[in-house]
């Protein structure tokens, strides 16, 4: 029973909240994630990475201001194309090295994958997504002067100096533009890192051609619509919690095992997951079941395995066929 | 007569030199150098592209080290392949765009691509490439005792302050890492960017693990070895001037129009081209041929159609046949 499955990674995979980022620190964090997904291939099946890029994002638009006098700052979706080189090549050669020493030499190929948004989303008019430095309410105001085309809001109490910061828009992913190339590969028997960062997002113009535009696309709803257009059957969301729970922080906290669609639909409208961490996740997971999917998995990087089988995680399947 | 074509794009099709190298400049300069590729596809012929990424190297060494108190800045590798991310997805897009708009929907595609180089190599022992900011003797001083690993030189006369550089190897480019998933791209009829910036520089560890190195690789000998394993029949580098020129300089300065590879090796003996400059692609145009290539031009990207028939140029063919 050989399955494509879609993998998204989380910030965690990546680079821990304690870390300040250091190349040594990812690669560690990224060769603790390809073992697991290195067992996933031994199966036989096939894989599909995508990954978040906030952290890495971060990084560069700190360092692009402090650079700016210097140097001009590139925009939000030059950094998300920069994060998916950057990410990807710690992914790829990670992988590679890891098959080659298992003797699987499948290639591995990370490529640069933009995703179609619309500016009618409603989250261009009130944008919700941080992005970048924290700023003291003096920065804050000079920003705002120098660009009139950011977004400036208070996101940390009074009591925080450096309360303020960016916001953009994370519009609902429409479509993966590189869908093509993308479903050749993996018929091909590649091993594809694609949709990285939730992809980097671009609107079409009155012309009808592609242009970047700034926002961050959630990640998990990108590799929810990577998942669809390579077919795959398995959609499999990696974090830092082993599955979804209902009653959360309360004493009827309870872990959410394997449910159908319609259940974890009635779960999701009763409110159950944060709108900011476990909300998306779930969301997605719902999309993919709809669209055709036979399995969507929320669990931790090390439950993947198990869960994949079935002992483990929260697994969103079809509802039973009508009679 | 559809031929596979690689072509080698210099630092000028994406950032001019007098240009501080924002995403509105690289853009337009972006899309005069796609034109012209457009062009190449509409005669039917395949299309595999390569880049420099100098200047956009440089610029993001500078913010690195701008924001080096707040963020750790990441090694030479990585920075490649960041900025693989960064151009390839200018050239994607723009290149999507236009062949939208003139009805050819063929996948355009840019990869993360590694090349294998030997630590063995000469280079390493008298590193030749700058990379990154300017230095004065003073900060030069405290960056050697910083980063012991760092090779620091005197690139400027005595009379400039920031006369002082780091400096790197840029050891010959042995193997395209990725070059089976590229080649099952280019039958697949995609236009495919790969080997930017001369490809991210690796090499095999004692376990046989591939490894980033700090180095640079020449784009035009990587551009060749790219040329190779996508089973080329032309390798057409693109650059600021129209030819190689012998007498470069002198009252006898001519331009090299069509010439044998034997034609070729007596010029470059004779030391006609320039090691820093119009060398390495003279030598990559040899080693093209040499490998079984049809014909391997140099000039500039206003004359590269003309030269694809033979009207202009300096074109490399092989010798002929011996009867």
């Amino acid at each position: 029973m050989r399955k494509i499955i879609v993998v998204a990674l989380g910030g965690n995979a990546i680079k821990q909240a304690d870390e300040a980022g250091t190349a040594e620190e990812q690669r560690r964090n990224v060769a603790i994630t390809c073992r697991q997904l290195v067992s996933m291939l031994r199966y036989g099946h096939r894989l599909v990475i995508t990954h978040g890029n906030g952290p890495q994002a971060g990084n560069l638009l700190i360092q692009q201001e402090a650079g700016a006098a210097e140097v001009p700052p590139q925009p939000l979706d030059i950094v998300g194309a920069m994060t998916q080189g950057q990410i990807g090549y710690m992914f790829q050669q990670t992988m590679q090295n890891m098959l080659w020493q298992e003797k699987m030499p499948l290639p591995v190929v990370s490529i640069v994958n933009q995703v179609l948004v619309s500016e009618d989303d409603p989250d261009y008019k009130d944008p919700s997504k941080p992005v970048g430095p924290f700023y003291t309410e003096e920065e804050a105001a000079r920003i705002k002067k120098e660009r009139p085309d950011y977004v400036i809001k208070e996101v940390k109490p009074k009591s925080v100096a450096r309360r303020f910061r960016r916001v953009v828009a994370s519009p609902d992913p429409i479509r993966n533009i590189e869908y093509v190339a993308i479903r050749r590969m993996v018929e091909g028997g590649m091993v594809v890192i694609a949709s990285g960062g939730g992809g980097i997002p671009v609107v079409y113009d009155a012309e009808d051609n592609l242009r970047g535009t700034a926002a961050v696309i959630d990640k998990d709803k990108a590799g929810e619509r990577l998942a669809e257009v390579v077919g795959a059957d398995i959609f499999l969301i990696l974090t830092d919690v082993d599955a979804a729970r209902v009653h959360f922080g309360t004493p009827q906290e309870k872990a959410v095992r394997t449910v159908t669609l319609s259940e974890m639909r009635k779960l999701h409208a009763e409110g159950h997951f944060k709108a900011g961490s476990m909300g998306p996740k779930v969301l997605a997971c719902m999309r993919f079941i709809e669209w055709g999917g036979q399995c969507a998995i929320i669990t931790s990087l090390d439950k993947a395995v198990s869960a994949l089988i079935g002992t483990a995680g929260t697994r969103v399947v079809p509802d039973p066929v009508a009679e």
